[in-house]
């Protein structure tokens, strides 16, 4: 395959494209165990500055980093009820150990509630040690045989959030504020807007009394879960013996939540932002926000040197550029290399430019050529990396709101949308789960969420979508990955 | 146990002294599952600055970041016949994973040089790729059944370097730059001067060519092996079929190197600074630099609002401080924790000092009190820290020089210092096992390393210390964790 080569297009083969951008922009690579990734340094650079912006706000929130172990005793997961049933299906099992075979089989973790809990219980006495709020790092393994690259893998990099608190109240008002920093951090680091809501009770985490999801629409119109925050309430409390004294000089079991993001984010960054020529990065979280490329006559230097120069300008405003001086490489396939990896922007230098003082910008949306002065490339950068920013997130959307129907009231009509373009359904709903197996198995289309307030129709739905209930809430329908 | 209670003395047991540390400083915690570790927010909080300071200088020297597999087939360890040897006796194994046995067991990675060559292998085509350098954060297991809390764990944390050259010169010379950036690290940030040097062969990694160590001398005389470097020469590009096209056409095997250092790095902090008080931090790794304890009437609130307008002073100039302003703990207390927690420099501010616009200002080292103007307790903080640095450094340097004992040619003599003090022991060695393990066995002390040319003495010893042979080389032996 030619390393210039065209993508397959978003339309004639939407995850055929997902596939390619992945391995041209070589953001990872299948490992030799079935359904494990490894993740090469471009896309490890752009999951960096995720982590990095997503750890300062769950440190601005109140958060303290922890790290957990990775194996989990059998008996641990089996605690709770609703927890094991869920997650039993994709456990990874440890059975030997340092040459022999183990007492008690250890689990790899899936998620980390039940070693939170047995640690809350020895760390928290008194209501003056609440809210405890712990956030980790870390990677989870969830055996899947069908996989995809960042958005389905057997194992995946994440952040888990727990918190322990000493009322309902509070506890699920963190759930709530942490499904904000996940929608504040979609929305203003990726460019990426989901909407939020509450999920049904056929969807929510295993174990949870209530989980709020973050679903954002894909470019082909599917839903992408791409963040959720749980309230647990006592459940896990209650099996792990965490108890606090209250104000009052009560015993009571500690409220808990937890909540997580993924490396499945990058999965939707591509799907969001990626053209038919590559992935396209949102400038805050690019790990190159400014590629700067020579041209021609790299033989005496002063090319290269300019080059050089401009580069150490914009780092010095803070922007993350760098010159690829790779004398093997023509400048084409450096401009096609460089496009397929998302830069925002290029600056292209060549000898005739030395004398006009000049620079070619190139933006990786639109793709148009400005020549301008080298000095007014530099002074214009910070805000034009903004405006591109701004850019993506206006047309993410305006995609999304393109792409969603509201008022629907017949399931006919869903299965319509769903076979000719997808998208976002909103209907009424009464709460009826056969309703909604009904419509998954005739339309392909799942219930997102009940969507939060600002997400909701203007003219809240009267009649369930069932058809013969009235509705007590609005959701939204969608086929999802 | 009282919160206040005085830690067992170092001189009394310095054991039981270690432990003690880690659970009153709140550093980490045992696990449910035995052998693996919880660690707490302030251990990971110096564990995270460690981190940073590390990878800036992995980036400052060109390697980029990766995330490889946690399970690795069983059949890739063996694939290095040293590498297995070394590594068999220590691994955890995945028998079963969805519910179903699996065909060939995975092995949680112990350390991942054969998943890194077998990527290598389809990333590598031209002498045009290469130096290729990775790095990766991760957590890795190695079954123990004598654990230490940081020192000796099934599962820790570290980050494990690995980098493909074109020829062995370059992998030789890299191998040794990365030892460098080791010592850099301890004693610029950790104020932990190491020795540097090569290991014996009895004592290096399983599978390399040549390793080199870090061998930091902790306050119990013994060493601490701190971190590691390895050329690992084409034993795994060989096995793993890692080849390159080179300049002139030929196809050849890839030179590699890999190099880590893990969370037994706090463990060498604890015993290279802690005192009979708790922990001391060296500020650039501190994650509160400066304490600001409010002391009496907290009632009417212009106390704690003095504390707070100082805070944010030291902040501004990029300090890491903050206010203890907890009403329900009496300072006291307060300061008792934040000594056993390792901050380096406490103010207090009481109702006088307002008037006064005095604060009392306490060192970690020393504990002697200055009354000063809250203007210079601000101004002076940053080269107080700097100096606070500085003397950590410069004592633990006399102490390793004080217990440094060089011209040693008598194996009786070595047993002697080991029974009495411990320290290090240089000697000349004329390269026999034989002699390496009757040391080992009369003496209790192993062979450290073949110091680097600047730890070398003056006076290069010309007989083994075996008595029967010349010596061909210096060496440095002591007890070991």
């Amino acid at each position: 395959m030619g390393k210039n080569k065209q993508l397959t297009s978003r339309s004639e083969d939407f995850s055929a494209w997902y596939n390619e951008i992945i391995f041209r922009a070589e953001l990872a690579d299948h490992s030799p165990v079935k359904g494990s990734m490894v993740i090469r340094p471009w896309g490890y650079a752009i999951w960096e500055n995720m982590q990095r912006a997503l750890d300062d706000m769950f440190k601005q929130t109140g958060h303290q980093n922890v790290y957990l172990p990775l194996l989990i005793p059998m008996s641990f997961i089996e605690k709770e009820k609703e927890h094991v049933e869920g997650f039993k299906p994709e456990l990874v099992v440890v059975t030997h150990a340092g040459g022999k075979e183990l007492e008690e089989a250890l689990v790899v973790r899936p998620t980390s509630e039940t070693v939170v809990m047995s640690m809350m219980g020895k760390w928290i006495q008194s209501y003056r040690d609440l809210p405890m709020k712990l956030n980790q790092w870390a990677n989870v393994m969830r055996w899947e045989l069908r996989t995809r690259l960042f958005l389905r893998t057997s194992e995946f990099l994440w952040q888990e959030g727990h918190t322990m608190h000493a009322n309902s109240e509070e506890a699920e008002e963190h759930t709530q504020t942490m499904l904000g920093v996940y929608r504040c951090f979609m929305e203003d680091w990726m460019a990426m807007p989901p909407v939020t809501g509450l999920k049904s009770e056929s969807e929510k985490f295993a174990g949870a009394i209530k989980s709020y999801s973050c679903e954002a629409m894909m470019q082909d119109n599917k839903a992408l879960q791409a963040g959720t925050s749980h309230f647990l309430g006592q459940n896990f409390s209650r099996q792990f013996d965490v108890r606090f004294q209250s104000a009052k000089g009560k015993e009571e079991y500690g409220w808990n939540t937890s909540w997580g993001v993924s490396t499945r984010l990058i999965g939707g960054l591509i799907m969001t932002h990626g053209d038919d020529m590559g992935l396209i990065l949102p400038p805050k979280i690019a790990p190159i926000q400014v590629i700067v490329i020579p041209v021609k006559d790299m033989e005496n230097g002063s090319v290269l040197e300019k080059a050089n120069s401009i580069c150490s300008q914009l780092k010095s405003q803070g922007i993350r550029a760098e010159v690829d001086g790779r004398d093997f490489i023509n400048p084409g396939s450096k401009f096609y290399e460089w496009e397929r990896k998302g830069v925002p922007i290029r600056l292209e230098i060549g000898p005739r430019d030395l004398e006009s003082g000049q620079v070619v910008l190139v933006q990786r949306i639109g793709g148009k050529k400005e020549i301008i002065p080298q000095a007014e490339a530099v002074a214009t950068m910070p805000s034009r990396l903004e405006q591109f920013q701004d850019l993506l997130l206006e047309m993410a959307m305006t995609r999304r709101e393109n792409n969603s129907h509201r008022g629907v009231t017949e399931i006919g009509e869903i299965k319509e949308i769903m076979e000719q373009s997808g998208g976002f359904v909103y209907t009424g709903w009464s709460g009826d789960p056969e309703v909604e197996q009904n419509i998954k198995e005739l339309t392909g289309a799942t219930l997102r969420c009940l969507p939060s307030e600002e997400f909701q129709s203007a003219k809240i739905p009267t009649d369930c979508i069932g058809g013969k209930e009235k509705s007590e809430m609005e959701v939204v329908w969608a086929k999802a990955y």
